[in-house]
C-alpha cells in the first residue's frame, strides 16, 4: 500500500512537472507574441493624443471609449458594447494661484476635484501653513476663519514603496480642504502629493461631506517658494481663482468586450483598467496603460487562437478618478443581468516593470494563484500574494468575486500621477508589453486550472 | 550530548536571528539616510552638465575627474588621489551619412570608435545590406569590395533580459566593420544596437585587428529608411564622412578615494564605476550613475560614522568604453604597490530599480554573499548569484580578487546606452538612491562578516 502511494505521489509529481513544463513552453509563446507587438504601445499613443484630459463627463472621455470600441470591433471579438449609465460629474474651466507682492507671482496650480468656483476676481487672503489635518483643530476657527489654508506636508522619501508614502500624505488632499472649511477657511491649497520636486501640479479628488470651498493643488516647487515667502513675511497674501462647474446629470459608458468561453461561457473572467483621467493629464500611465494592456489580453487570446474555457471579458471602466461610478454601474449591471463573474483583475498602477499580483480573496484562492508564480518569475513577477484588488472592481466583492490587482515597480509612478507629466513618452514599450504578457499569462492559467 | 548539541544549535539560531534583526534595523537607517539625500542625484546633474562626452583623452574626462576629486576632498575622506597612467586614445571631430537621390537625404549617425577618417569629400559608394558577419564571407570579395556594408540585423525584442539581446546583436558593431574590411569594403555602417526605434545613433567601439575602414552607427529609424530605399533601388548610393584622429599617447587618471579601515586597513574593498562616456553622450546612466553611487557609499560611511574594519575605497575608472586601460592601470598599480584588494564591486548598468548582484568568485564566496540576500530583499534585491563582475574590475581577477556586479532592471538601459539620449532627465532619484543604498549595505555586510 505504502509503495503504491509512493508510486502514485511520484507519478503526480512527474505529471505536474510535465504540465508545468508544457505551460512554460506555451507561456514563452505568449511572451514571444507580446514582446514583438507594438499594438498596445500604439493604442496608448493614439489614446493619449486624441483624448487627453478624459475626465468623466468630458467629450474626451467619450472619444476614448469610442476609439477603444472600434479597436475591439476591428479585432473581431465576439461581443463589444457600451454599457450606458447615468451619473453626475464636475469640470474645471480655469484656475490660478499667485503670491501678492509688488507684483503678482504666479504659482503652478490645478483645481482639485470637486472644488467650487471663486468669484471671478478670485479670493485674496492671508495664508496659514499647516502640516496636516490635526493642525486645523488645534488652530481652531479663530486662526483659520477667512484664511487660505496651505497643507504643506511633503510626501516622504523614506518609504520603499511609494504607494505607502502616498497613503501617508494624501489625507491632506482628500480631506484637508473639507476640514479647513469646517473652521471657516476661505479656501485651501495643497502641496502636490508627488515624489517629484518639480513644477507640475498634481490634482486629485477632495471630499466635501458638507460645505465646499475653493481648493487647489500647487506644484512642489511652488509650495517650497510659498513656504519661504511665509517664513519671511507671515502676513503674505495670495490670490486663488477657480472656475469650475458641477455637472448634475450626465450619460456615460463603460466599454465591454469579450471572447466567449468554449466550455463555460456563462462564467466570465474580467480584466480591465479605467479609461478616464484627470482633466490636466494625458493619463498615459494612469490609466491608459491599464486599458491598452487589457485590450492586449483579448488581442493575444484572439491572435494565438487560445481556446478559453470561460469568457474573457475586458472592461474599460469610466470614472475611477472622481466618483467611482463606473465600477458601481458595472457591478449593478452584472447583478441585474445575472452575469457570473468568476474573477476580476484590474491594472491601475501604470506600465512599469512587472512586480506581482495582489489578491483580495479567501486564502485558498490566494494559495492556488500563488502556485502559478514559478511560471511567471522569468518574466519579472516577484510575488503573488494577499492584498488589495482595485477601485473599479471593488464593487464586485460583495458578490464574492475574487479580485486581483496587477502590481508594478512603484518607484516612478507618483512622479507623474494626476499631472500633465503623465505623458506617452514616459511609457517604455518593453515594460508595457511585459505587463500585457504577465496579465495574459495569469488569466490563461486561471482559465485553464481554475482558482478553487 | 545530543541535548547539548541541540541547545547549542538553538542558541546559534537565536543569536543569528538576533544579529539578522540588529542588521535589519541598522540597514533601515542606511536607507533612511540615502532615500532622503539628494547628493548623488545632484552630483550626477553637475557631472553630466559640466562634462558630457567625456571620452578618454578629452578635456571633459579630466573635468569629470577633477569634479569628483573635489567632491571627495570636501567630504573629508582619509585619502584622495588621481592615479596617473599613460594610454592611447581616439577622437571624433565630425561625421555624416546621407542617401544620394535627387538631393542628399541626411541620416542620423555617429562614428564608431576607432573609425578612420574618410577623405574630406567623403566616400560615395553603393550599399550592400547584410544581416550579420556570416553574410560577408558568403558574399565574398566580389560583392563586397568597394561597397559600403550595411549591417542591419535589429536587436531582438523577444529576450526578457536586454543584455542578452545586446549580446545577440552587438557582434555587428564590434566585429562587422573589420570583417567587411577583410573583403575590401570601402566603409561600414551599422544599425544602432538599441531597443528603441528612434532617431538617436548609438555608437560604441569597433575592433580592427588589421586594416581599418570608416565605420559609423546610424539610428534605427535611419536604418529602416535606408533599407526601404535599397528595396526600391538596390543601386542606391550613399555618402559617408568621418573626421577622426588617433591620439597616440595621452596622460590620464583613475581617481581613488578611501576611508581607512579601523581593524584591517591594509585590506581594501573597492567600489567603483567608470567616469568616461562616449563622445556623443552625457553618460548619465552609463556610467555617471555608477560613479555617483560609488561616491555615495563613502558619503554614507562617513556621515553615519560607520566603523569599517577594512578600507573602503572608491575608484572612478577612466576608459571603460574605448580600451579598458583604466582598469588595467589600476590593477597594475595595486599589484606594484602591494595593495591587497579584499573584494571589488562595480556599478555599470545604470541607475534603474535594483535587481541583484552577480558574483565572479569561487562558490563558497557566492554562497556566503547569498546569505545576505534576506537583508536586502526589502529594498528590491531579487538575487545574489554567480555571474559576471565588471569590465573595469576584471583585471583584478588574476590576483584572485572576488568580483561583484550591481545588477539593475534592464528594460530601459539600451534605449539610451551610448547615445545622446542618455541624459540626466532619464534618472529617477529614487531608483538612483535605492542603488546607492543596496551597494552600501552589501559592502557594509561584507566588511562586517567577511566573505570566506
Amino acid at each position: 500500500m505504502k509503495k503504491t502511494l509512493a508510486l502514485l505521489a511520484f507519478l503526480c509529481l512527474l505529471l505536474n512537472g510535465f504540465s508545468q513544463n508544457q505551460d512554460s513552453v506555451f507561456i514563452k509563446t505568449i511572451f514571444d507574441n507580446v514582446l514583438t507587438s507594438r499594438v498596445a504601445y500604439q493604442n496608448l499613443e493614439i489614446l493619449t493624443k486624441i483624448a487627453p484630459g478624459r475626465l468623466v463627463g468630458s467629450d474626451e472621455s467619450i472619444v476614448a471609449q469610442k476609439f477603444l470600441e472600434k479597436y475591439f470591433k476591428d479585432l473581431g471579438v465576439d461581443t463589444v458594447y457600451l454599457q450606458e449609465f447615468k451619473t453626475h460629474s464636475w469640470a474645471c474651466d480655469s484656475s490660478s494661484v499667485s503670491i501678492l507682492k509688488d507684483s503678482e507671482i504666479p504659482l503652478r496650480c490645478d483645481a482639485l476635484g470637486t472644488s467650487v468656483s471663486t468669484p471671478i476676481s478670485g479670493i485674496i487672503a492671508e495664508v496659514i501653513e499647516v502640516q496636516g489635518l490635526a493642525d486645523i483643530e488645534k488652530l481652531g476657527t479663530e486662526k483659520i476663519a477667512g484664511k487660505i489654508v496651505f497643507f504643506n506636508r511633503p510626501m516622504k522619501d523614506i518609504f520603499i514603496n511609494t504607494f505607502a508614502a502616498y497613503g501617508d500624505a494624501v489625507d491632506q488632499r482628500a480631506h484637508g480642504p473639507a476640514e479647513a472649511a469646517k473652521y471657516g477657511a476661505a479656501g485651501a491649497i495643497v502641496r502636490s502629493v508627488t515624489t517629484s520636486l518639480d513644477d507640475f501640479p498634481h490634482t486629485g479628488s477632495s471630499r466635501f461631506p458638507d460645505s465646499r470651498i475653493p481648493a487647489l493643488a500647487i506644484s512642489t516647487l511652488a509650495a517650497n517658494l510659498l513656504s519661504m515667502e511665509l517664513k519671511e513675511n507671515p502676513k503674505t497674501k495670495i490670490r486663488i481663482f477657480v472656475q469650475a462647474r458641477d455637472l448634475p446629470e450626465i450619460t456615460t459608458y463603460n466599454l465591454v468586450a469579450e471572447i466567449r468561453g468554449k466550455v463555460k461561457p456563462e462564467e466570465a473572467i474580467v480584466v480591465g483598467g479605467h479609461v478616464d483621467s484627470w482633466f490636466n493629464s494625458p493619463g498615459a500611465h494612469d490609466d491608459g496603460a491599464g486599458c491598452v494592456m487589457s485590450c492586449d489580453v483579448l488581442r493575444i487570446f484572439k491572435e494565438m487562437n487560445i481556446q478559453n474555457n470561460r469568457t474573457i471579458r475586458a472592461v474599460m471602466f469610466m470614472d475611477e478618478e472622481m466618483f467611482q461610478s463606473g465600477g458601481k454601474a458595472y457591478a449593478d449591471f452584472a447583478a441585474q443581468n445575472g452575469q457570473k463573474i468568476y474573477l476580476a483583475l484590474e491594472a491601475d498602477e501604470g506600465a512599469f516593470t512587472p512586480e506581482g499580483f495582489t489578491i483580495d480573496a479567501p486564502d485558498n484562492i490566494v494559495k492556488k494563484l500563488h502556485e502559478f508564480k514559478p511560471l511567471l518569475e522569468t518574466y519579472g513577477i516577484r510575488h503573488i500574494k494577499k492584498g488589495g484588488g482595485g477601485v473599479d472592481i471593488y464593487p464586485l466583492k460583495k458578490s464574492g468575486v475574487p479580485l486581483v490587482a496587477y502590481v508594478t515597480d512603484p518607484q516612478r509612478y507618483f512622479d507623474l500621477h494626476h499631472s500633465a507629466n503623465d505623458t506617452f513618452d514616459k511609457i517604455n514599450y518593453r515594460e508595457l508589453n511585459l505587463g500585457s504578457g504577465c496579465i495574459t499569462t495569469l488569466i490563461y492559467l486561471i482559465d485553464k486550472y481554475g482558482v478553487e
